[in-house]
């Protein structure tokens, strides 16, 4: 007999925040137990939670990015997995693999899909990273910040740059990055315990807690001398603040706007009114994504891997992973929109 | 007996649009008849109008990139004028020079003010180029058309570009450089004579009466293939809609925002939306200021004289002047900022 298989299922398109339970929901689903023909069968180790992924709950006639999910089918999203069984060449038995994978314990992966699947970087054997790494600091959401940081950020020892998400998956990274750099750091966050944890593990020099204090005071108490970078991750009135308090020829990396994921129509959405500050002091604001465009991927990649890597084995870098079960997969993703994570989002699948 | 001399006065800070006769005053001013020592007496013959210059009649206490002017002063602009006497070698008389000098008939320039004030690069004795093209298409908005668009625009042929402001002085040589690059070119005006002028005489692709059709609808109408760069002028809905009809990885040159400038508070400014689309679609907006950005003005300064006066004289590039006598100076600014003007707005001085 198949072992129980359980996924996290999207249930319907959820009008504003996602209700767990509701519209996404965790149920046992067919268990498989074959490799296809052609193909192999994959118990999926860990999932990431990123925020993009709210982007993809979305009526599937509005065209975006990524293709909407399709409801009634399990979530997908970047995945580490073992090869449980193989009828391919390509893999073996035991092999780690990491691809977009469906957010489920057991999954079968026919001969057309294998193209979407390769060997992880992690290597089973070496005990050296936790794998969870690979979906974050040493993988997407790492690769992210550190290209984007460097492509589109330009920093110059001495600088001043504001990350906003800063205990998030992508913010921790950017933030290190920056104090490795020379630059100052501010960061943002939602908690008092998050406060805690940039400016004490992860040496920022400042940060502030966005629910006690406003992005324009907070700016102006804690960058006085104006921002050179911002690390755009949330939107909304960070955006606005981050723009008023701008040096000349300041720099925006626009990785995403989370506070603007849940609006359920125009009316809910911040609306911008300083955008002329982007002439008068000459800013540039770039939006990215990290697949797809090639100077803030590939280009930095080999770079990212050896460094971070370096980093976090002479424990000058920290990683922190903020990990669900399977089981409450669903308050997780949710979880995770809300802020509920320290660090990089992750649910163990298996 | 000095001659009449004639200036065009800022009287106070405008509440929304600047009134003629109230906020700006044609007035005689004292004479100015002898060169200071070690000075030169100049005889104003064009003066610049500009859309930015109405970020300098503000209240002198809001800092911005270019310092207030001072009510009951002359506006100062970049203009043209004739050397009529000096005493002082870098200069002698019939000198054509150019500097920003007080809108009035006769400046009296001392040794200290001297090194604000260059030798035109027209040429008296050259009776090729209009001396008003060095205010235009030759002068501060053609480098600004021509440097941004390279450097910022970085065009490629068969792209798309949208033209905001596009009969004024900055974006007929931007529609016209697009053309020459072989890019479709598509240019928004406010009114059905300004149509027909870059449609037939500037050949642009297509355009549209914004004040007789949405932005979004006319993008939607002439741009269903997306569009690749959009030069902003405007602000407001134009780039809302320039955001919502960008291709993959589009570029913003944000050169100005003349919709804003009269806002007499924030509820009169438009509240940008769709900023998730920065992200979403890679697109990479810059602010700059031609006279600032090391990258948008000197860098290009030599091929753009080369080129637009190659162009102006083969007859492939049309530089229009609108010209307005300083007796209604005053409207005639007002005029511009509403767009009165065909092509590059001036005023003839004396």
């Amino acid at each position: 007999m198949a072992p129980t298989n359980t996924a996290l299922i999207y249930k319907q398109v959820p009008s504003g925040a996602p209700v767990p339970g509701k519209d996404l929901v965790v149920e046992d689903v067919q268990s498989v137990s074959e490799a296809p023909k052609g193909g192999i069968l994959i118990q999926v180790l860990y999932s990431s939670l990123d925020p993009y992924l709210r982007g993809l709950l979305r009526d599937p006639s509005i065209k975006s990015y990524f293709p909407a999910f399709q409801p009634g089918n399990p979530m997908q999203t970047l995945s580490i997995g073992k090869v449980i069984q193989s009828s391919t060449n390509q893999f073996k038995e035991g092999d780690l693999v990491e691809g977009r994978l469906p957010i489920q314990r057991f999954v079968a992966i026919d001969s057309d899909q294998l193209k979407g699947i390769s060997k992880s970087q992690a290597d089973p054997n070496d005990s050296e990273f936790d794998i969870r790494h690979y979906l974050g600091a040493l993988g997407m959401p790492g690769l992210t910040a550190y290209s984007s940081f460097y492509e589109i950020g330009k920093p110059k020892k001495g600088e001043c740059i504001f990350v906003s998400s800063a205990a998030g998956a992508v913010g921790q990274v950017v933030g290190q990055l920056a104090k490795h750099e020379g630059l100052t750091v501010i960061g943002s966050v939602g908690s008092d315990e998050k406060l805690d944890l940039i400016t004490k593990d992860l040496k920022f020099d400042s940060g502030f807690n966005y629910k006690k204090e406003s992005p324009k005071d907070a700016l102006k108490r804690l960058a006085p001398q104006g921002i050179d970078i911002y690390f755009e991750n949330v939107g909304g009135e960070h955006l606005d603040a981050a723009i008023e308090n701008m040096n000349k020829f300041g720099r925006i990396i626009a990785c995403g706007m989370i506070a603007e994921y849940n609006a359920k129509d125009e009316s809910e959405k911040y609306g911008h009114k300083n955008l002329m500050m982007i002439v008068g002091r000459q800013i540039t604001m770039r939006g990215f994504l990290v697949g797809e465009d090639p100077s803030c991927g590939p280009k930095h990649k080999d770079d990212h891997q050896r460094n971070v890597k370096k980093w976090l084995k002479d424990g000058s870098f920290t990683a922190k992973i903020h990990e669900w079960d399977i089981s409450e997969g669903d308050k997780g993703f949710v979880g995770m929109l809300k802020g509920e994570n320290f660090g990089k989002a992750v649910l163990k699948v298996s």
